[in-house]
């Protein structure tokens, strides 16, 4: 078993004073707690590209402590050289994982400083970058404690919970964002019966979620996908938390493969589904669930994970789609850092983003 | 990739000469084809408990070929010690497996054979029990047949169908029940588009039925049990097919772990859910399925089957039900060898076993 004391870490960190970006290597969980500490801008790109770190928050704030690392080192004379050097390190480290919007997101904001800041000493440059980086983490772990309070105002100490995937402290800075509501009750003394779906083919839910809620002394039992039916069943469950990666402006919620089956079975059994995301996962763009594009991933995944050897004969198809959407009408509430959207979605998204708006303005 | 033609072995026969239970070790395929021959006892009961041997049909023939086995070694003098031998055999049989009705349903029928010849000598026992057993598995092939024939009755060639682990040829003697209207298909020159759920934790949808479909020349794919919802969103299933462990008297339909929340989701869809066994899985005795007893199985088949390595920390809490079932309303028809039963299902179960006396008279 590898360390327990998971919670204790910090799935990215920032050690300045040995100018080295710190995180867990969660290609390696759950059998093996493996800290790295970065230095060179190779290995960190490595790290975002090999998913050492993953979960679009999480690569968020490592890119943004990557690029600070690789601004420290510019040995420059004058902005001009400065920023040039700046934006190599940065279009270097955005090339990790092209489709990965937090990455992109996070570089731009690094990037949006050097700019913004032409009448700047290059030790005034570093100096800002540097504040920069420690707010897109700190932002990230207030937005999770957020969603942690929202969604704790809607369960009862001791409840069955059921998540699936791994949308938790180790896909964000802190607490996640399905977890966080359990997480945050445990610094509070709350328990929770948590059930986490292993969730074929990558198994987040067995190998991440259930690693941080059983370190963090969360009672976690693990299941196969097709267990969650029974479990709800038994009466195990009061409420299901899952992340999303896209909502759309009708509240279809892209998410995880699966994320459709659990909700249809939540509804079967009347059990709250509860979907849980930032406001920066929800596109208003975009109208309903059909329209978000479905990454379809290797067969391999399906077809070789055991054993190293074939689950299944050689030649045969495979469909092996990454993902799948909650449709709005089986869905009980979105919970943002801005509060909790119940239906119908289509107004009360738009309130979520009104109270963003009011709050920035402050 | 093994050999192909799968189809021409059997999946239980006996080999009375050797005095062997011959078997293919289901648990090896579907990288390996290994045939197994069984002489002694131990040996024939860790089959049936390590699913070397499973599905509910091919469990009763091979107890049945078993027990014979057992019964030819047997040293007695009078009938008493012939008889009393014989219990001690069929009872060890029968604790390898609890659920499976089939096993000590073909158990209790040889044992019918010695409790209703007392008069007989032990050679004449010994011969009464070998055609017994033989018999089991003549019927088999023919229940097979029938399902086949009932079940390609309400499908069109070319449809797309889905099914959850393996209620297939490699379960039973021949055709299999689930995908009996799929093999009969076939022997007809026609074809379907089968989805297997790869059927977690043990895979038998992605080892075994993926594997003789694949054999048996069917258009066929894998998928994670968690992508079954996608895929019937996505209007590729018009009918789905799965087997039956146990069935209660109100319709209710307990099988492979998953099958409850395959039925939900066909119910959601609008797609016909249809559960095949033959009457010997229908227990008229047992009310509904909340009454009917489930097996646990342990933790490592869901926390150790990846690379050998964990997939889950250490002294996490492990759910792995065998099975769950499928409550009678989300069943379209439960088709047998004597026809197909529609609800109510307590009036057409009833007249199925009206039929089968009917048929048994003759």
């Amino acid at each position: 078993m590898a360390d327990k004391n998971i919670m204790s870490y910090e799935t990215v960190a920032l050690d300045d004073e040995q100018s080295a970006l710190v995180i867990i290597d969660q290609t390696k969980l759950p059998y093996e707690v493996e800290i790295l500490h970065l230095t060179e801008q190779k290995d960190i790109w490595n790290a975002i590209y090999l998913l050492q770190v993953r979960g679009a928050p999480a690569i968020g704030v490592a890119a943004g402590f990557g690029v600070y690392l690789a601004a420290k080192r510019i040995q420059a004379e004058t902005y001009a050289d400065f920023a040039a050097q700046f934006k190599a390190a940065k279009e270097y480290l955005d090339s990790a994982r092209p489709t990965a919007v937090n990455l992109s997101w996070a570089l731009n904001r690094m990037q949006n400083v050097v700019l913004s800041n032409p009448e700047k000493t290059v030790p005034e440059l570093k100096a800002l970058l540097h504040k920069e980086c420690v707010a897109i983490k700190e932002e990230d772990v207030w937005m999770c404690r957020q969603i942690g309070e929202y969604g704790l105002s809607l369960i009862q100490d001791g409840c069955g919970i059921l998540t699936h995937c791994n949308a938790g402290q180790l896909a964000t800075s802190k607490y996640g964002t399905a977890l966080a509501p359990i997480h945050l009750g445990r610094e509070r003394g709350m328990n929770f019966k948590v059930f986490t779906d292993e969730t074929r083919p990558l198994l987040q839910g067995a190998r991440l979620s259930a690693f941080e809620l059983f370190a963090d002394g969360v009672d976690t039992t693990v299941i196969c996908d097709n267990m969650a039916s029974q479990v709800m069943k038994n009466g195990w469950v009061q409420a299901i938390f899952v992340g999303c990666d896209r909502v759309a402006a009708n509240g279809d919620a892209c998410n995880k493969i699966g994320t459709s089956g659990v909700a249809i079975l939540a509804k079967y059994y009347g059990i709250p589904f509860y979907v849980c995301g930032p406001t920066s996962t929800i596109d208003m763009n975009i109208e309903k669930g059909e329209d978000i594009t479905i990454e379809q991933r290797p067969a391999e995944e399906v077809t070789e994970m055991w054993y190293k050897k074939r689950m299944a004969p050689e030649g045969v198809n495979v469909y092996n789609p990454a993902f799948d959407f909650a449709d709005h009408e089986l869905i009980t509430a979105i919970i943002t850092e801005y509060g909790i959207a119940r239906p119908p979605f289509t107004e009360s998204l738009k309130e979520i983003f009104r109270k963003k708006q009011e709050a920035q303005k402050k």
